[in-house]
């Protein structure tokens, strides 16, 4: 039986931190706040699969209060996302996502950003959709505030 | 032939209203505006299951304008959307939702919530997926003037 | 093998411009800002189409520097969305979107927009489901700084 999840995330845009998107470090002025890395990319397909199976969210799995996923990077929660997958039986067909910002530009990072989801959930870069947009200067994505991502799995 | 639908719904919070989110009413200091129980996520999910059989959305089967959904449990909004899809010799697999809220935490109730939408749509809780999420302080959800929804099925 | 994307638009309203939401023409005191028509649910849905694929974004295969584009209607990139589907051998079930617009009303206009999305997709109009909300007055949106949409294929 075919299952669908959807997932969204947002992370606050600061100084200090470093920006990491799908995995990829992309030079910026600003970068991601979080507990973990604060990849809201990651974290929004985390979701989705995690919602397509009803198993929860990446809250209930790494709760930001977990000093273990301090400055985890995110890539051990799609791990285990296509782990809670595999254990109900069940197996990842693709996931696509949006990537919400209004700076800097992601186009040059989407190839990799492609690969290295991919290599976390066990799925062939084909699988694996990220885009990216604007938000034409509006709302606190235009603002440039935070970086806001959806997802479907 | 698998179909899929996407659903989203927001509400303002305001002083003086009841809280109900996926069929529960949680106690919080505010409550969310509306014709009908103002219930954001069963909105979103009503809306993801009609558009997945192209049935329209809750604002036609439901007009805030009309006296016989005023302040209606929006459970007899997923009953009827459940019902449009049977009508078209369809069949719900599965539904998934995200609520966007700064506050409160959401987490205690959201298995309830996943039973009082299953039951709706004459689905088991493990058809179901409810993810919650702030918004990192950001946006209108972040400053907490309404709560939003997204849903696919 | 069945595959979901997810895609997403927003343009920010202005006037001086023409209102084009889903292929027809809307009456309205603003338009959408934007290099082509600024059809922000076509928009939404060639990603959606696009990302389901694996495709790639709007925004690789129609720049908004390239001036063939300019004024485009966005029947077109739904047509190459459609195309890029058939060439990786796959085929459409359906698509469904909701647009977010303070203003103006919507709904009378939603029939000729499925028709004409599933003209430039090749589909019948039982195969795209296009659903409006406003947001309640919330964010750039109920500002009516911006119409938005989202849509799944
Ligand atoms: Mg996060
Ligand atoms: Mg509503
Ligand atoms: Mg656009």
């Amino acid at each position: 039986m075919v299952r669908v999840g959807i997932g969204y995330d947002v992370h606050a845009l600061v100084e200090g931190r470093r920006l990491v998107l799908g995995g990829v470090e992309i030079p910026h002025t600003h970068g991601l706040e979080g507990h973990s890395d604060a990849d809201v990319l990651m974290h929004a397909i985390c979701d989705a699969v995690l919602g397509a199976v009803g198993a929860g969210d990446i809250g209930q799995f790494f709760p930001n209060t977990d000093p273990r996923w301090k400055g985890a990077p995110s890539r051990v929660f799609l791990e285990e996302a296509a782990r809670q997958v595999r254990l109900r039986g069940g197996r990842i067909l693709n996931v696509d996502a949006t990537v919400l910002a209004q700076r800097p530009k992601l186009a040059p990072h989407v190839e990799l950003m492609r690969e290295r989801i991919a290599a976390a959930l066990g799925l062939t870069s084909a699988q694996v959709g990220v885009k990216a947009t604007t938000n034409e200067g509006l709302g606190f994505v235009g603002r440039q505030e935070g970086i806001a991502a959806m997802a479907v799995a």
